[in-house]
């Protein structure tokens, strides 16, 4: 019997997934599971996912970068924003970073009764493919959306990540059955569907439209982090 | 400045919208929905639509007929199921139906506080979405979903009537465009799609396959029946 794929679109709707005993995917491609890559590949020594932004500005006197977003935007006196791209051009080797976006850090808090959670951006779905089939076990990937509500780019990652796995893993709810069917027909125009993201509309309206296409760059990294807490290692 | 279209696809999300002055679209393909073009097929009078079985089972006493299911199955002493070829046997002319299903009527009372509410199924799907280009005011698209979860018929149906509105209206939100390009990818293989969602296997456990054709086949009527508060009519 193979193990399950299931798909929350929303944490929202979280609380409709049992998820003992199985590997969480956390998904923000806009963009904090892309800067979570992008920090990896910096050589960054971990990262604290923080929802609070207070409590993410008091680890400035910890020793951490801080770094976040609120709507889009970075915040007043914040080391780092929400860009990748800004993450690629700092030195971040053996630093530490503590985080808070509008999304990925609240998917991240909501699913902390899970054991198992990874980190997945489009940088690196392959390697996250393939560590959840090596591991055998079922898995929920967990779509953070915007502010509640789906979006695309999530969705379209989740199935490109359901594809990996299709020959390894069962489909256990509509919702996966969903977005793979989402992914197989825009796997050839990632950009063009992104532009008609309302995500990525509020992005260029904030002028960063550049890092759009660095987050829908595919398999960049073979890096697999994951969460013990709400801290994230490789 | 054309309408929108936005889409939810579930009832647990339905706090997430707005329905003041805009067009309510109820959708329940497998199977309340579809009942209930049915009977309007079969020219019944009117249908009233309950949450609860209890208050369902009384309306016998004022001369209703009584009809519903619970996890799929028909209730003790009721006259129907949530069968739609049961309703095309039945006489129904000028009759009044009590109807309570698992998700239909949930999905119908949850959106009470919009002023207008359409009922759709595939059977009407054209009627629809010509129905709202002759309003021209913006719609919101409600699929019922199964408990609470996001199901593939309804999706499928959402965005046949997003394609059918595409060129009049404007696609508001990712969850449109995500169920258009899902239907985009899926509309000449509808009863192969149908046959791997998880309602379709619910269904054929309980041996009433024969409905799945009848409850995606297209365009049959033109009818659009309509909600007085929890009252259906042509």
């Amino acid at each position: 019997m193979k193990p399950g794929i299931e798909t929350c679109l929303t944490p929202e709707l979280l609380h409709q997934f049992d998820l003992e005993g199985k590997v969480v995917v956390i998904i923000d491609v806009l963009r904090a599971t892309t800067c979570m890559l992008a920090a990896f590949m910096k050589e960054v020594d971990h990262l604290v996912a923080l929802a609070d932004l207070e409590e993410c500005r008091e680890m400035k006197k910890c020793g951490y970068l801080i770094a976040g977003e609120r709507n889009g935007e970075k915040i007043e006196g914040f080391d780092l924003g929400n860009s990748p791209l800004e993450y690629m051009e700092y030195d971040l080797k053996d630093k530490k970073i503590a985080i808070t976006t509008t999304n990925g850090t609240q998917a991240i808090n909501s699913s902390s009764m899970s054991e198992e959670r990874i980190i997945a951006s489009f940088l690196n779905k392959w390697a996250i493919g393939n560590y959840c089939i090596s591991k055998g076990k079922s898995v929920v990937l967990i779509c953070s959306g915007w502010k509640g509500r789906i979006n695309l780019e999530d969705s379209l990652l989740a199935g490109a990540l359901s594809e990996i796995m299709s020959s390894d893993f069962n489909f256990e709810d509509d919702t996966t059955r969903f977005v793979h069917s989402y992914y197989q027909k825009n796997r050839f125009n990632f950009l063009e569907e992104m532009n008609n993201a309302s995500h990525t509309k509020r992005l260029s309206r904030l002028n960063q439209g550049g890092d759009l296409e660095f987050c829908v760059s595919e398999d960049l990294t073979e890096i697999v982090p994951f969460l013990e807490g709400n801290r994230i290692r490789v």
